[in-house]
């Protein structure tokens, strides 16, 4: 069997070849997603973002294991911040050592942002078709922190689950402000601790003041770690579903997301194009010299990059 | 008094105006930089980042006070998470209710990211130098969060402090496997609380695994709120930048902060370029619906929208 036919078998070992191979810039990898592009769209894809310490990877483990009760294949993105310096992945492979990783059904995979060029990589969006075209019912991709990259999720998910905790200190209101908008569900986690009523009733009083739209997202208490809610979380996940399957919001979001896509994708050819140039003529080194010199500034180092594709 | 005369005289209304200006992408308030670009580099720029809920804030104000007793002019540049959606700053002008905003040698501002071009935005570098020729000795960037564009904010500062604070969870691996390698000076804040020891020790012990530099980041407890210990942590923050500037660490970091700031603008401004372009012939509205109905995939999107410049 060739490579395409095992992913369309879901073949685990395919999938995770084909997602290196995206991650290394392998054109051949770009080649077999175009020629297999028209099995993709059926899978669903729910990003995952929340506050440091939130317990968002066991959440995220959790929900896995409600959908497969449900015989739904599940592949899961976990994405790091990338290291400035060696561009690779800050924390590696963020290997989950539980029972999932030896379901057949569940695929999981940590990948870098690849950083200079913002949050989301274009690899992240490959790896969403990959898993795409292996089958995934679900696809959950799950941040680190709060911050840009974590705003950058809604640009490739579905459904935006919002994880939040009890406590969270003065800056919830920072928090609140950063997701409130681009949250369609949140789940307060670990609710067994104090204070999770308070900070159900701070998200509602939020909402409350952003309620312009028909939906208005739910607020649900859980605790991962127990077990609890977890089943109710997951309708509420699937009745977002619905809702934006039925009034073709699910279409719009898509084409938003697949606008930003192509604009992802010409910048980081473009890019490279140019960067590449200036890097054989050793412009950026000698025009950043120039600039700490005071002989020149940035806008017109700009200027001169530019002139190399004119 | 022109604008340039004002801001060389450190007027702060000025400032504001130029900044601002840079926001709304005026090409005036280039043109002012560039010809007032031979005032720069006199500022040295520490970047503070650390998760939410660590005090940031309080802390960098605590820090800009011990600043003024020495009689140096601060600036404090707020960095806020975009919306992805409005494109505009999701904290709005977060106003610092204290005296610091009355003393007329300390600038503060809060900025959006301008989300989809990554974290740090043109206009961030930009209000860098406008402080800077503004006469500002010292320059706080200060990031909500932890994620990319906290990892970014290396890419602007001289010396990079990393707020911690006790008890911080399951994810203090995350964070500290994110920022181990950015930081050059450790502050664990409200180390009132208990655990500070046992955080001091895991950064030491992690600092340890990472120690292949001439320079080791110290690790100072700090209260910020208490006012204990800020005086220390200027100190380090003082001798970290004595030793930039006897190794010539300082010029080689800020060439490198010069060459990334060159590739961010010619991205934004080619990306503007070819957005604009797009836009006038509906192509990402198109493309988009083709690719919906998976007539089209996003790689020969990429290439039709790079046909535009040739």
């Amino acid at each position: 069997m060739n490579i395409e036919e095992r992913l369309l078998k879901g073949d685990k070992r395919a999938c995770a070849r084909l997602i290196t191979m995206l991650e290394n810039d392998d054109r051949k990898a770009i080649d077999i997603i175009k020629k297999l592009y028209n099995h993709t769209g059926n899978a669903y894809v729910i990003g995952i973002t929340g506050p440091p310490g939130s317990g968002k990877s066991t959440l995220t483990d959790r929900l896995t294991k409600e959908l497969r009760k449900k015989g739904k294949k599940v592949g899961i993105i976990a994405i790091d911040p990338t290291s400035p310096f060696t561009g690779g992945a800050i924390l590696g492979d963020r290997i989950r050592m539980n029972d999932l990783s030896l379901d057949k059904d569940v695929f999981i995979r940590s990948m870098g942002t690849r950083g200079s060029l913002g949050g989301m990589s274009k690899s992240t969006w490959g790896a969403i078709k990959v898993l795409d075209i292996c089958g995934a019912d679900y696809i959950f991709v799950e941040t680190v922190g709060v911050g840009q990259s974590e705003v950058d999720i809604v640009k490739t998910a579905d459904t935006v689950l919002m994880v939040m905790v009890p406590n969270l200190g003065d800056d919830i209101q920072a928090i609140k402000a950063g997701i409130m908008e681009i949250a369609d569900i949140f789940a307060i986690n670990k609710s067994d601790l104090d204070g999770a009523d308070k900070t159900q009733l701070e998200i509602e009083m939020n909402l409350d003041l952003n309620d312009k739209k028909d939906y208005r997202p739910p607020v649900v208490q859980v605790s991962a770690s127990n077990n609890k809610g977890m089943d109710k979380l997951v309708d509420k996940l699937l009745e977002h579903k619905k809702y934006l399957e039925e009034t073709d919001e699910l279409i719009d979001r898509r084409k938003r997301n697949t606008k930003l896509e192509i604009i992802k994708l010409v910048e980081e050819e473009l890019m490279n194009l140019i960067l590449n140039k200036a890097l054989e003529e050793n412009l950026l080194d000698n025009l950043s010299k120039e600039i700490i010199l005071k002989r020149l500034d940035p806008y017109s180092a700009k200027d001169k990059v530019l002139e190399l594709i004119k």
